[in-house]
């Protein structure tokens, strides 16, 4: 058997629910053991974290991490951040500078321009930096893409994209019970983007991933509907791209009813797909004048899909199995970057720093179009 | 048994969808029949069409049917148009003066001039102008307005409508073989509006009747993803309401694997509804952080629903009886009228000549806007 | 165009549903113009009930009627019977006898001696007998049985069908106030089958239509779960097929949440078909090791779907226009009987009398099954 | 941190389906380590097999692991057998002699004599003997158990189960390459019930889970469909409870364009509920008389679900995250065993050595009533 990865982790203390699930992923597919973190800013509770998690080496800082994970032989090869936003810069800095490949979390960063720093440094370093966009690690999602990229759909001419969610329909933030309101509505942690950032990035990106195409024209609003709140917490946009496509995205926090409603559809001359996170195990598949096809992994001859799953057809995957599948790809990259091979074709797929920049781009493209009530150009690129 | 009322009918003649789909749909309830016709600009073809439809009177020309009716002890009372959209006004305005009710296919008129001088006219001469948005008819439809209404949505915070067909997806109107393709992306028999006339605002209307509200302000865009048709086949807009509500609206002909997908979803502070066309018989209804109920008729109490269908629950209805539906409405009104009596009660859902008018100056919006490319006031009023 | 067929109805009075459902289907393909009728057994409800629904011709009898109509010039074409089933037989004797075409609701009738007698009368008299099982008329099914014809399944495997409904779950026949509970859980109106004869014959005969087969043995069970209720409100049984298929039907009217769910799936060597009353539009197929196909009237290549609708793709038919089907295919027929011509080809599928034979013969073999609690032979034959 | 369990393997070499999943289930919650195993019979291969899973220790053969581990201060807690149906018995009678807890996979035995003497060895020894019945580890699954616990269908009625599959529909055992269908269809392995013993197992007990009881009488009949099949590849049934309920069961491996396609569905006097195992992350709840309602884990209010998941609302969970939560539970269990404590309540779920029984006595019936073509009585109990 190949080496279990050492892995190490920043943030995803007790009662974190990001860190617990980046925990289960990094298990699932058994190539990674998670040997050291930084679970928490207070350093008693990082501790208490770490016992229950099983860690074996727990400190109380991420900068004491980097230096002494970068000292030791056995230090870690990757590091997982799952902290709050304004966070993932200076940490992925600082690992990136101390070697350590970075496994990290959406957003990638505050602005456009800690990002661009980010992917810069990561390339400087010939480090992987793996954004964890899990959506992108659904067996469907992929087989999507392949369609796509396939010409199975023939020329997008519609991408129409939507996250709906109902958890900050009232201002829940206010009673500080619920701690991801709480730092998801605050700009000082979240960033200037609420929804936006949490979960339009995530449609923007589950878009981008099936088509491989990015607009270059926007016209989008942002709007607060809870009265008090300091981020936007609905979004929508028009977008236009190169090729003629048009599209549309659409993203929620208050939308009363919805539970985790990420839904893709996308129309191209000869067919079309229409994908549903909330389902993930099946991909709609229609054709221009024809039936409706429910693809499944089992249904489809699709290596990667195989690639992308662990269990028989008709036994469903979910979410963990997806964001496993972002550490197996992971793996897979940083075992061929530590070789000085080149990225193995399976783990192609696999989100990186520069779907994060997208991201930003994205977010500064709306924030300019709706303060300037007209469509506006995005900076892909370069 | 009231007597039923004398219909007429001008265009529809051979092979024309939606006239023999007005003749099925006057009939269903048996409040109307129909003794008189100009099926056809055709003499010939008129005469034919009107037998085969065991139409008793039979004209060459629409204007001598009005003159002939109105002179008759027992013309018609009403008379259907489902012509193609450019001889709407004049029929309307020809039977109007002749002092015989009108039931009119959608759009209202090929100008918001014409749409305005008809409402006009109607309310001058006191005759009832129905205007055919059949998808108002379907009892769920008109549950959901109900439930909007009584407040059990809450206050209406995201409107989300979509209007997707894939019949234009090629150019099928150059062949000559699909009749209705040819006028419908003509300019001069359909308007300048193509999809956005036909089924944009369709779609325009479903939101309008479902939540009472009309946008104040759009952005949009036109498109035209078929080289060499002169019509727009796809539209996208985003909405502001009065209240602060936003809203998204697509409407496309070249939506491959699209059959007639015509979606509402509205969403509240308490919940949200969900309707979609293909699937008229359930309203899915999901509160605030709450499991999702499939509504049916049988499944609420309301008397609205139940005036709106003709068969117990869980034997489906479908598009004719909503159509029959707004017959029926129809019926109950010009009954009304001759009386000299208020309008039922039951019947107030009956869409008017003043829909047509909010649909007429949503496509100049949309116009507007897109020329601009900014966001353009809806003019709503007066 | 053709003269519309002159009909006749028995039964059907003020606030009985299957006669309204049978006026309406008459209408719907405007072959028939209804003239006659004995609408109630109570001379006074009978004149106000031909009133209010535009009858001319009201008879206080059905045997004065029969008499009458046979005696006239323009006397009825056909009869509809829509009384509680234990008079169909004496009245569609009658009639028969009188030289009119019958279109009876079922069951056939109370007993198979009687059934039996029926179809031999049908027969000598050369008169239409059809008997309205309405499911058989969705375009859908008629493609299901066209796809098992054409061997797109393969051979026949495993049959499945129910039908589940939950109005009866309670005893609603003791207040009285459900006037259809009433009859049809009284033996000496509905028979000795309850839920059996009213829809496990449905069931039995969707199956039947659907796969061109008859079961040959059966091992079933009644049971009656409401306490004091006088017939059966369940069954159940496995059912064995001559080619070696197998099958299961339930049926229920205390299925707690069902509204009228009758649902069919035909498994054969290569493929398998679903069918939902409640989803009329769609078929499902799904072939051996492959995606499920969501088939509509506008996405399959179907003369005999055509043939049994009347609107475009996309938009959905129901419940009445499956029974219009019957009609127009009775009136393909009438008029055949009448010149003396073979049954035109695509009018096949009307559901007869010896259909209604065949489900009083599954009915006593599942109480024969039922008593000796053991498998037993279906006699279907000669 | 408790301590991980340390977990041993029979069975599961390299190619085998369900060895991999138990590991990757057991890996899931982090409750196990997996140090020991004899995964093939073949010890060349149960070496390489140990080496590619990371396991410490590989014995030859289960004797030896069994022997071994035993002595061992640092010994398995539990092992996980894993091997062909014909071999449980043998290894769970070794491991839990040497006082080593069993998770086994189902069926539990080849004969019901087999499995009594297991449960009674067992509680003899005082050891856990989970049997992975992994569909109750759906969190909706047991919060569908919990619905009818307490009382929110009321009184069970009927019962509808079944469990369809398409991968045998054809002779694959013939070709050998599909090493699964080669020993699940060889009677010496799988044992005489083959499609009965496979799935129809699986069927029967998640209807005795949801509901709490077990048929005391059934009709059944096996069959074989594809020709020269040694084993049952179709199986179905007509059950009777002791409390008047009635239920269908129906099983089968040649449903052409079934994948997976196990479901449930209970009638009880207030209300039904359905579960569909490929869409496993919610739970259709329809009351008497009343609309749909979809529940999900997020969506009701539930210890129970609570307990069974590891993810937030909208985020799907699927069959490993069901498996690993029999191993969480089994840990939980194990834990109170070894300490001498009662078992913990939130565990109590996890299926045992005594359903393995009942699915045993219920084979037994199956083929009883198969022969004597009439009901017969289920040995439940005592």
């Amino acid at each position: 058997m190949t080496r279990r990865l050492r892995l190490g982790m920043v943030g995803g203390g007790q009662g974190a629910f990001i860190g617990a699930v980046h925990r289960i992923a990094a298990r699932i597919d058994d190539r990674f053991e998670l040997v050291a973190g930084a679970l928490s800013s207070d350093p008693q509770r990082a501790q208490a974290s770490a016992d229950e998690a099983g860690i074996a080496r727990s400190y109380a800082s991420w900068q004491e991490m980097a230096r002494a994970e970068a000292a030791r032989d056995d230090g870690i090869d990757a590091v997982a951040i799952v902290t709050p936003n304004h966070l993932h810069a200076p940490i992925a800095t600082a690992f990136l500078n101390a070697g350590i490949h970075v496994i990290c979390d959406k957003p990638l960063a505050m602005t456009l321009e800690e990002g661009e720093a980010l992917a810069k440094l990561a390339r400087e370093k010939n480090r992987l930096f793996a954004l964890t966009h899990t959506y992108s690690g659904y067996p469907m999602v992929r087989h999507a893409r392949e369609l796509v990229d396939a010409g199975e759909i023939g020329d997008v001419r519609v991408v129409q994209v939507e996250y709906a969610q109902d958890w900050l329909a009232k201002p829940v933030e206010l009673t500080g019970e619920n701690r991801q309101a709480v730092w998801r509505t605050d700009p000082k942690q979240a960033g200037r983007a609420g929804c936006l950032g949490d979960i339009g990035t995530h449609a923007y990106h589950l878009a981008a991933f099936a088509t491989g195409m990015l607009p270059k024209q926007i016209v989008a609003e942002l709007h607060t509907f809870v009265e008090g709140r300091q981020v936007d917490d609905h979004i929508e946009a028009l977008l236009r791209y190169e090729n003629g496509a048009r599209g549309m995205l659409w993203a929620s926090q208050v939308a009363s009813g919805a539970e985790n409603a990420l839904r893709l559809r996308v129309y191209g001359t000869k067919a079309h797909i229409a994908f549903d996170q909330e389902n993930p195990n099946e991909l709609l598949f229609t054709p221009l004048g024809g039936a409706m096809r429910k693809l499944t992994r089992g249904r489809v001859d699709s290596a990667i899909a195989r690639h992308a799953t662990r269990v028989p057809p008709g036994h469903p995957e979910g979410y963990l199995e997806a964001f496993a599948q972002l550490y197996k790809d992971a793996a897979l990259q940083i075992e061929a970057i530590d070789a000085g091979l080149p990225l193995p074709e399976e783990s192609r797929l696999l989100t990186t720093v520069d779907d994060g920049v997208a991201g930003l781009r994205f977010i500064d493209a709306v924030f300019e179009s709706h303060a300037k009530l007209q469509w506006q150009d995005v900076q892909n690129g370069g």
